[in-house]
């Protein structure tokens, strides 16, 4: 039995930051790392936008849990589960992926820490390493003798999928799917688990 | 947001061979390690029995899938999940473990794999890597930038405790309490709660 990890936003939820932005009404939360590289730059850009609305951690959890999986996750999510191991690997937050995993029957994710301050606002965060989906695949590769399938939907996965055994582009944007023509591209949950089921048999 | 990595067997669930045992007059199957410490022997000795029964990895899948999980464990589970990360290690096999795993949520485990042949007869056995469990609770610690919980019940998981952030011992034999006294020992899941909530506040 061999072991999958699969990104979060984009691949099982919608994205975080533009729902919040979009339910919130705050247009200045739809700034991605596509507008803003650094990503430090960025989440303190958030962070004060919304300090200066005076919106708490709670708040913002509150607008999460309103959020739903993408349609044909949940029976993706049991298919997988009986088949192969699964970790959900995040560059978001503990605090922003809870109200979601939940949803779908609380899978093991490995993410980022937010901290707060005593009014609940959001003040920092910390990331547990840098490259930090890219390491767990390699520790379960090198370190745990494991045979790992890693899907991604964008940029900031393909060193995950790079390291793994078999890495899949889940609706992938085009630049993507141009600069990685080694992964295959599913459209689909039944893409997947065909994707899935290949290189399962291989291994 | 820390991770608990938890035992199975005499953790969650009853000890899977001693049931079997018990459940299929079998008596010969209640042989363990502390009968016969080689676990080689040991397996080829419990593959030799169940060949000569006829007992095949379907027929031993349907006991298993009749074991329930301990008092207070699906209660316990629930607790867990929503404030850690969880990881199930043991030194059992993907085709014991699955039909108990998914009564309590299916949580992650990572454990070995038995082969069969084209009668559905055990013929062997593949562990993933010597001291398997030790080698997760590391890989986290030292890869991955985690703070772990170890918890188990018995010598084979003082490896995993003593290579955790905080081990836990959750009714262990008086031997393993004696020889290693640097472990909490928890009676209980309301014991447990107690010593993971105060790791959880130290780390």
């Amino acid at each position: 039995m061999h072991t999958v990890c699969l990104d979060m936003e984009g691949v099982l939820f919608p994205e975080i930051w533009i729902n919040v932005a979009k339910k919130t009404g705050l247009k200045e939360l739809e700034r991605t790392t596509r507008d803003e590289p650094d990503y430090d730059k960025l989440m303190h850009y958030r962070m004060d936008i919304l300090r200066r609305e005076g919106i708490t951690l709670g708040d913002i959890q509150a607008v999460i849990a309103t959020l739903t999986p993408l349609e044909g996750v949940p029976e993706f999510m049991e298919w997988l589960r009986m088949r192969f191991q699964v970790l959900i690997l995040s560059d978001t937050f503990y605090q922003f992926a809870m109200p979601l995993v939940t949803q779908i029957g609380s899978p093991t994710i490995f993410c980022h820490n937010l901290v707060t301050d005593e009014e609940g606002m959001i003040s920092g965060y910390r990331l547990r390493q840098p490259d930090a989906k890219k390491a767990v695949v390699a520790a379960l590769r090198e370190s745990l003798n494991m045979k790992v399938i890693a899907m991604g939907d964008s940029y900031n996965d393909t060193s995950m999928l790079m390291a793994a055994d078999q890495g899949v582009l889940f609706c992938p944007p085009q630049n993507v799917i141009d600069e990685f023509p080694q992964f295959p591209v599913a459209l689909t949950y039944e893409d997947v688990k065909r994707y899935f089921t290949e290189a399962n048999n291989r291994f």
